[in-house]
């Protein structure tokens, strides 16, 4: 059961922090894939968007857009942010404690994050639709 | 100033709908890079988050987090999802009206979205962050 981010959280791990409040932090990411790449990390330990509280995303995509605001009015001159929750180890998520990244971006910074993407065919796109439209009303 | 969202929006574009409230649309991407791939859309025009209101992007976000829950329920068996806002063109937005990605994500189905990224090392991480911090600081 040893999670790093609660580890953080509770000062048993390092980190360089960006913000902080009662329930939030947010961390330079030890991987980073630009400068100023941060992750923004409720306190309390959830796992993936299918346990963790709806405000508590909300909130955290809240203050991922003020530090996506930050990059760019700051030194560091973003000229855009990717803001993105990987939901899953099939979605890359790598630390099982829920998080949202902010990778400011630069204009010709020649980050591949999505080149080289296909798109792919959907034979029926109504039937996936519905798909999805029924889930809905089941799921919520 | 014609938006290709702004004219879904009015009914003046089609789309294959998932979701519609007052305020939001989902939709499916017509280029998706995986099955089921959906847009969480504002109704009202902006353009990024800098100028969406925190209020929408929350709300945009929570209607995104329901899209990955339902995706993951429903017969498409996600067992993940990517949940992104590319914010400016230099984080690839193509479309100059927010919208949240939801690519809904299988164990194995190859998408190469995040391979290959190449983790940049940070001299001065200490520098980085202090330059967001003053930026949060200043920005909010
Ligand atoms: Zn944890
Ligand atoms: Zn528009």
């Amino acid at each position: 059961m040893s999670c790093v981010f609660c580890a953080i959280v509770a000062g048993d791990a390092p980190a360089i922090t960006v913000y902080e409040d009662d329930g939030y932090l947010a961390i330079l990411d030890i991987r980073p894939i630009v400068r100023g790449h941060v992750l923004v990390i409720p306190k309390a330990h959830t796992v993936d968007l299918t346990d963790t509280p709806p405000d508590t995303v909300a909130t955290m995509m809240r203050i991922g857009q003020r530090v996506a605001r930050a990059a760019r009015a700051s030194e560091l001159h973003a000229d855009g942010n990717n803001v993105v929750v990987n939901d899953g180890e099939a979605a890359f998520q790598s630390v099982f404690h829920i998080h949202l990244h902010v990778a400011p971006r630069k204009s010709g910074d020649k980050l591949s994050f999505a080149k080289g993407l296909v798109v792919r065919r959907d034979p029926d796109r109504e039937a996936t639709a519905r798909i999805l439209r029924d889930a809905l009303a089941v799921t919520d």
